[in-house]
């Protein structure tokens, strides 16, 4: 099959061979994929990702040696079963997938495994029994928005947010705007958004944030202050980049809870000294759980989380390292799906 | 009258003028003061503290140029009231103290502050409606543990102990002694308890650890692991060194709470990847609420707390600079008590 390999650090389109489905396994045909900023770090930063998954004890590490097809955030259609397979499903039948293939004792990350292809591969195998179909009518490329909404879905739930609290969302790429989506199917009011990018904080307040901060005119925590007056602050760190937690524990008043939801791979510097001073709280989120997965998909599929509007560009295999490039400076874009099957 | 003066990065006895009780305040006599930690990285760092607490947005800053009679933990007897001052508490009466002054618009940490004297003199400068008589039958020495074991109380407070929670305490001086008593006071159980010293180690044990461990023969997460198995881990970091943090995050199991009472003063590296992958916490808290400084004295006046193994020397005002010395290499020590009328 065609797919976009890492090969080293580059991104190569070539051809691989089919992935096999065991007993429990179904061999999908990827729809959609969206090009997630992990996978942009992972291009540069693959041995210090690995090496820390490792000293966080999980139960796998990318081999860089070796080739790996990205890509986890997918829409895709059932082709066919391995040997002695049950399921819901039928060929033809569209489905979504948290990214994740058991194979005892190993748990496979699809998308950063380099022994089962994820998402920028015509072809994946994943675990029959994590499939989830999609409502009819739902579009495939709306579909394939239920795991980076679910990991927004999840970092509000790690919240746990009270009545009075206020919520500043840091930075609104896809996870921003995922917390964003998810704050508003919480209820929760005012949402203060911070983009530095035109584009990002108007699709902040399309997705439901009742304040867009832009942050080289005001310091995010003056638009913060005025509009939660002295409400509590829950601040969710969207970013993911060195000095930014550092700089948020300065900004935040006290007794303020940071949600960080920036996946930060290189070394951090903080002073203790400011968070003790003020007794601030940081939780650290990754992922989701399932019933967060599958709650998400129901809503987009019910219209409670409109997605369309994150979809801002649509490409093939081969123009998905151009893509990656262009992604290193974000700014304009939101989600990037690749479409396998687009000639 | 005689205190030690931090006059820049030395301790001196001298003599200082009195200090004046203005309306609403109590003029005091200093029965016995304990030596804090904070007092020794003060000693050394008081220029980022200061400048710590000026980000963090405190109401005060030292100035290091200017001489500070510090010692924040206390039991007073009361000498006379300041003018048109109304008050439960008579002149012979002991009583304990939040180290604070309000004089609006100002508040004084007492212990910490330029214009009023801390406890390592004969006299201070207290509210009085912040005096707490002592309860009749309390010991001075006792009383005046009242502050940092409020400390400990706090934090465990502040850690939102679930039934199934097991309490890994990491660094055992007056901090994790603090911990352990409030820990056992909330009926927690496993209390595992780690430090290099065997002094405070059998200390730990004294105050309710269940399973004390010596990090040099095993790591403290295995003895935690041990003790607890997959119970819920909230770990006490109470010992405030660079590093530390990032080292605990490193250990700890999947989210795990990490509850930072260790003051570190200087900058620290922390690698966010680690955390995340596990969706650790951390929450950095510091001194008390009233009705926690309240409530401590009451547990250590009805047996609830003993604290009596505590207090491992009682020194005059000429022993303290020495006192300071000994304590830059811990181990063996708990509390020192300072008893200016000693001598």
């Amino acid at each position: 099959m065609r797919a976009v390999v890492m090969r080293g650090k580059k991104l190569v389109v070539d051809t691989v061979p089919d992935p096999v489905p065991g007993p429990g396994e179904a061999l999908v045909r990827t729809l959609a994929c969206g090009i997630c900023g992990s996978d942009l770090h992972a291009l540069e930063h693959a041995e210090k990702m690995s090496a820390a998954a490792r000293e966080a004890g999980a139960p796998f590490a990318l081999d860089t040696n070796r080739d790996l097809v990205m890509g986890h955030e997918f829409c895709v259609e059932v082709v066919d079963f391995g040997p002695g397979t049950t399921s819901r499903l039928a060929p033809g039948d569209r489905a979504v997938s948290m990214p994740m293939l058991l194979r005892p004792p190993r748990i496979e990350p699809i998308g950063y495994s380099n022994d089962f292809p994820g998402g920028y591969g015509e072809l994946m195998v994943l675990g029959a029994g994590l499939l989830l179909p999609v409502p009819n009518g739902l579009a495939t490329e709306h579909a394939a928005l239920t795991e980076p909404m679910a990991v927004g879905l999840h970092a509000v739930e790690m919240a746990k947010l009270q009545k009075a609290d206020v919520a500043l969302v840091v930075g609104c790429g896809p996870v921003g705007l995922a917390v964003i989506a998810a704050l508003r199917l919480a209820g929760a009011e005012p949402i203060v958004a911070s983009d530095f990018s035109a584009v990002r904080r108007r699709l902040a307040a399309t997705m439901g944030a009742h304040v867009v901060n832009d942050p080289a005119e005001t310091p995010a925590i003056d638009a913060f202050r005025q509009a939660a007056g002295l409400r509590p602050a829950v601040i969710f760190e969207c970013v993911g980049v060195p000095g930014l937690i550092d700089r948020l524990m300065k900004d935040a008043p006290r007794a303020a809870r940071i949600v960080v939801a920036g996946v930060c791979m290189e070394d951090d510097r903080i002073r203790p000294m400011i968070a003790i001073n003020k007794e601030l709280s940081l939780q650290f989120v990754l992922g989701y759980a399932p019933h967060e997965f599958a709650g998400t998909l129901n809503a987009i599929a019910d219209g409670r989380i409109d997605v369309a509007p994150l979809v801002t560009d649509r490409i093939g295999l081969g123009e998905v390292p151009a893509a990656f490039e262009r992604l290193r400076s974000p700014g304009d874009q939101a989600k990037i799906l690749v479409e396998p099957g687009r000639r």
